[in-house]
């Protein structure tokens, strides 16, 4: 087992002139990539950072993010990476609550930094990557004038590397407390599910702060370059894809309707794409079957938690593209996958007892993948992680060859008039309007239903469809108490940072 | 991480039906093979085998090997694989030694058995693979009678798996501890450094009692299958590898040799094969261009050891197969490959400092896949892993980009007239010559050169070379110290079970 820091370190022996990371006009080869990064760690070393240290950073996506990682990992320090997006108040609890000495920004959140600067009670250093800023060292500067010599701290694979805030549905962030073996297990799992050839390349166009900077890790792990996407633009994104002959993008599913939507597509060569993924929440089976249909059979799909660092289940492209054959085959397109080589995951019922295929209940997983724990929080840590086994809050059934097929999250199920409605189920019905870009089902308070099941639509441009309309295709396909009493259209629908829909902020703006 | 226990139950769960195991007219899918695990693991336990229970193997290779492999790991017990070819008293020297408690035979090997039993003091229960023997344990019926549930005992990475006991170039044999961990890590960089797709098949032909059993462990651990071959036998090997449409196969330097020069190789379609791999012993250049020439650019290499379970370094078929380019490129062909993404490999001098590249010095080993040590042996275990790094005796030199080329065994090197002579550069100029099968180079005391550089040799059928021919090649090559005063003809060179070259036994032949 080896750890973050080494992965630079290790390919900067075997292949120093390989390229392994772009981002906009940069180009690293290993051997500079290891060198910036030994620079950076010697450089927080001598601004006294050690072991276990927190190292927070507030950036967009960015080469620098990854280069702070691999070096607090060889310090063995801790990076804290925070959601660019979150509010000053949730920035200065995270920033506080996780005792970061050390935080890095970038341009664009140079001010929101300032801004809270006043409030966080143990930052010492502070760093700017583009530098020029009175009160901040320049991150460049500081790298000329450090030593790229190897850093020699002896770090262990049971040593925490990230601290990584999760807003979770409800309270306060939690900081869960990952660990280089956590991080490792969940790369040699995907490392020995998929098939790396040395000219693979990921496009990371998901947020680096989050867990969804996997792909830059099992590609890092093998060897394979990473392309960073520091904005979010389609067709940014899809000019690079071409330039660089991308093969893997990893997204979240609402970006895949977007992708369908986007009018300019078709003007890219993607013919490089070996593989499209996506995480963070179960695909509408009319979403991806129109993905197949314009890229081809090269879908796969993981699904998974922060807490898991972030790996539960794998679905391989053979299960995810099957369009046709035995039903019990077909099916698998809407599963989320099967437990990985190194995980076991399990759908338990409140006891905590397996339950049998086709009954509901929560996802629990066990491996090496597994938090040690929330930061600070050993109460939750216990609760979550009782009986040895993370519980993830997501519903769910299996079949009888251990495919699991998301039902919902715990939190997001609405009852109605007695009834339990998965708001996943009325989704996908929506989805099927040719009119719909995004759709959100939530359960809105009702004194006579006690929840009502409310639909929120996105359109797609130019095309209209009617509440009237969409009610009534619920009607024809699901039981009369599942369809949305009201459907209510949205220009945007709140999303997080990676894409995912927040049901949560729905029900709020709803109900506001 | 997991354990060796855990790849057919992982696999019988994710893959039930896909065939992991081809022996001679058996053919186990993962369900089976790990049914079959199950029920000889609680097989072993109602025989009083517990944690820490050492059990001993004495076989030719067979599916029942592997079983028994992945059986005792189930249970945290210990196996000792016993080379088959070993005198009565060696054998009665390890099991003694080892404190196996159960022993397992074959037809082949029955009879050397019950002619040690007398001296076997802790030897309680005995097993035949074929049954119907007075006084050993019947395998199939043991199986039969025994329950498929999974053991539930707790076994830790860090728990010994194998007892590997080495015949080391001199004094009694040593038993090598190898942990879950150990071959984990070894599986894991191979299974990273290399490319996997799900229809891989290795055909095992070195025996699986030995470390040379890893393309089994590395494919089985990525879910694709292993055929064995019950017999060393060109003709079978060849036909099978047609017949199961095999993708890999591992051998030692001589036994290419003599695939070379085996008549029929042409008639059987191995357009299968993706990879040749070797290891055990530096491949003759000529050997390997000849190979090359008649199978295509697939070979690879590795360099390894027992005690490091055995991954060293590994050579990729870009590396080894450039016969064309620039000199420092195309040289790598003679290069034993580099350290792999989890083990570190460094070429150290008598203090241990790491030589630069061109000078020689000793190959040392450090990684999660080093030994724990050798059994009841601190002594040797403190001066094998001195400083943290296993000293392999092997001699080498570095270029620039970290690719080793193993010069010679450091117990192997001549010294005559006070000169360092290393017989594996004798042997290459050797190889050249086209009647030469095998070639071995060894030193025999001499009064007048302390060694004389002495060279065996056996032809291929029907060719002919004379002493003279074979000096006067040598002096067109080498330096006139380095060429042998005196060629010995035989027709069979003494190899060891896995088919390397025992050079220590060639130099007993000519002293006694």
């Amino acid at each position: 087992m080896i750890t973050l820091g080494d992965i630079p370190r290790k390919h900067s022996r075997l292949d120093p002139d390989k390229e392994c990371i772009v981002c906009d006009d940069v180009r690293l080869t290993w051997r500079q990539l290891n060198e910036r990064v030994n620079r950076l760690a010697n450089a927080l070393a001598g601004l006294g950072v050690e072991k276990d240290n927190k190292v927070a950073t507030l950036a967009l996506n960015c080469h620098r993010l990854i280069e702070i990682y691999y070096a607090t990992s060889k310090l063995g320090a801790v990076t804290v990476p925070l959601n660019f997006r979150l509010a000053p108040d949730e920035l200065v609890y995270i920033i506080n609550h996780s005792d970061a000495e050390v935080l890095f920004v970038d341009h664009n959140t140079l001010d929101i930094a300032k801004g809270i600067l006043p409030e966080l009670t143990n930052i010492r250093e502070r760093i700017f990557f583009q530098g020029g800023e009175e009160g901040w060292l320049d991150y460049e500067k500081l790298l000329e004038e450090s030593s790229l010599a190897e850093p020699e701290v002896e770090v262990s694979e049971d040593d925490l590397c990230h601290l990584q805030y999760t807003g979770g549905t409800t309270g306060l962030p939690k900081g869960v407390m990952i660990t280089h073996r956590n991080y490792m297990t969940t790369a040699i799992g995907m490392g020995l599910a998929l098939e790396f050839q040395p000219h693979y390349t990921t496009h990371q166009v998901l947020p680096i702060f989050h867990t969804a900077w996997w792909p830059v890790l099992i590609h890092h792990l093998a060897g394979c370059r990473a392309v960073i996407a520091p904005r979010f633009d389609f067709a940014e994104i899809l000019a690079t894809a071409e330039r660089e002959k991308v093969t893997h993008i990893n997204m979240v599913p609402v970006l895949f309707s977007w992708l369908l939507d986007f009018p300019d597509a078709e003007k890219y060569d993607l013919s490089s794409i070996r593989y499209f993924s996506y995480a963070g929440a179960p695909m509408p089976e009319e979403v991806l079957r129109r993905c197949i249909a314009k890229f081809g059979p090269i879908f796969q799909q993981g699904y998974g938690l922060t807490e898991a660092a972030p790996l539960g289940t794998i679905l391989l492209e053979e299960d995810q593209c099957r369009l046709e054959g035995p039903p019990e085959l077909v099916r698998r397109i809407n599963s989320c996958g099967r437990e990985s080589l190194v995980t076991e995951v399990r759908v338990v019922d409140e006891e905590e007892s397996e339950v049998p295929p086709g009954e509901i209940g929560e996802i629990v997983i066990r491996g090496k993948n597994v938090m040690r724990g929330y930061w600070k929080d050993p109460e939750l840590t216990a609760k979550t992680l009782r009986g040895g086994w993370l519980h993830t809050g997501d519903l769910a059934e299996t079949d009888e060859y251990g495919f699991i097929y998301i039902v919902d999250r715990k939190n997001d199920m609405i009852i109605t008039g007695g009834e339990n409605v998965y708001p996943f189920e009325v989704e996908q019905v929506l989805y099927e309007h040719p009119a719909v870009l995004v759709a959100a089902v939530v359960g809105v308070k009702s004194a006579k239903w006690g929840e009502e099941v409310t639909a929120v639509v996105s359109l797609k441009q130019g095309a209209e469809a009617s509440e009237e309309e969409l009610i009534a295709l619920c009607r024809e396909k699901i039981a009369g108490y599942k369809c949305p009493k009201r459907v209510v259209f949205m220009e945007t629908i709140p999303t997080s940072a990676i894409g995912k829909v927040l049901r949560r902020k729905v029900r709020e703006q709803l109900q506001s």
